[in-house]
């Protein structure tokens, strides 16, 4: 390696040891583990905490909190009672297709398990984001997303219901709703806008995608359009942040 | 407020209480400091930690924990020694444009601090990414990003030397490199590919930002190309999880 100090581009550099040279002792540990998690590779079991702790001539507790940041960080991951090295994160286009076709191109299983599907009166802040007028009936669909069969996120969908009125009884809640959208009722997506940042999963949340709670996920607010340019959805969607990763193209207009 | 539960659209479903009914401590505390902070609005000062174990009828520690969150979360900072109410997430668009563009369109004063600029030969990795020969030098400058006086993110540029060659005596490190790429120059932008992650602030990263440690944050890495294609730089920029959001606007050929 010929990076300055060492580094790949894409890590942070000196290993994160700031300039006073003092290292906390759980980020020394950290690395450690780090550097034996690139030699186990993916799927790799990791030693135990006792036994990484008599390697490492530190306390468990010290172990744990190094364990802790690799294992929010998606490099580490918790296999019955073990500890493995986990797989790289997906990576999910930022785009107007399907949460369903980005897992596909990945070569994974799309799944989506329903959590509740509610009528309700459209309240003001909803009105002009669905285009629906205040008092009209909204869906609200909530979904727990499935790769392989493993939770990695949390979508609630809104959608007025004089647009989507048989959604109760006609759509398979584990199938696309863009494709259900399309290939039933005929509405074609337009447009678009994307907020992303990063939260706390609540408890709730947390019991619903089965993460240890607080971990940092991905939230992506989005308010989209068909081709008309007629408001059509507004979603809310959160990702397990050890898991995914977005990306996108940005042209000229970006 | 009548949506389901009383959430407005944005917000987690059910104040995020898990459905088995079962809250955690601190979690009720959390939501009851989240309607002061509504309450107080932005730059309002928080009773101390004290006072609020007295209010709620719970431990310090509790009420620790309720708070690490909301930091965490950018709901409150800290001020001298009190706790306020933070303003909104800055909005920073995924864009060609530059950070420099972004924070001013926000009514922000951007500004950078410089860490380090130095001259290394290219790895094989960061060869084809920034259009460089093996073993050709290469700038690293590394810069604090600024608003408003404020610390908010911490940016590394990786370009070949032949590229910008005047870099070091040339360019004034608080400025837009991307004005003088294109002022000095004549080099514009084409396009770029962006990923987006979230990660915990290494110690030295936390150091140089100036935040908690192990606050989550949004990392972008950016490879982007002038206008003829050809390869320009790679970026690594930390944004602090707790200050930011970007947005994107979705085509069709999103």
């Amino acid at each position: 390696m010929d990076y300055p100090n060492d580094q790949a581009p894409g890590a942070p550099v000196r290993s994160g040891i700031p300039e006073h040279g003092r290292i906390p002792k759980y980020y020394a540990v950290k690395a450690k583990v780090g550097a034996l998690v690139e030699e186990l590779g993916e799927g790799g079991l990791l030693p135990t905490e006792r036994d990484l702790a008599v390697r490492f001539e530190v306390s468990r507790e010290t172990v744990r909190q190094a364990l802790r940041e690799l294992l929010l960080e998606g490099r580490l991951r918790r296999q019955g009672r073990g500890t493995v090295v986990a797989g790289p994160k997906l990576e999910q286009p930022l785009s107007l297709a399907s949460y369903t076709e980005g897992v596909r191109r990945q070569g994974r299983r799309p799944g989506r398990s329903l959590i509740s599907l509610d009528r309700f009166p459209c309240p003001d802040a909803l009105a002009p984001e669905i285009g629906a007028a205040r008092g009209e009936p909204v869906w609200h669909m909530e979904r727990v997303l499935l790769a392989d069969d493993e939770r990695v996120g949390l979508e609630s969908t809104y959608v007025e219901v004089a647009r989507v009125p048989r959604l109760d009884v006609e759509f398979d809640p584990d199938s696309s709703f863009y494709a259900y959208l399309h290939d039933r009722l005929g509405i074609e997506f337009g447009d678009a806008d994307e907020r992303i940042e990063t939260v706390l999963a609540t408890p709730r949340e947390a019991l619903l995608i089965g993460t240890p709670p607080a971990l940092p996920m991905l939230l992506i607010h989005r308010i989209s359009r068909d081709t008309a340019g007629r408001p059509l959805e507004r979603v809310r969607t959160l990702y397990r942040g050890d898991r995914f990763s977005f990306t996108a193209h940005l042209g000229r207009q970006g």
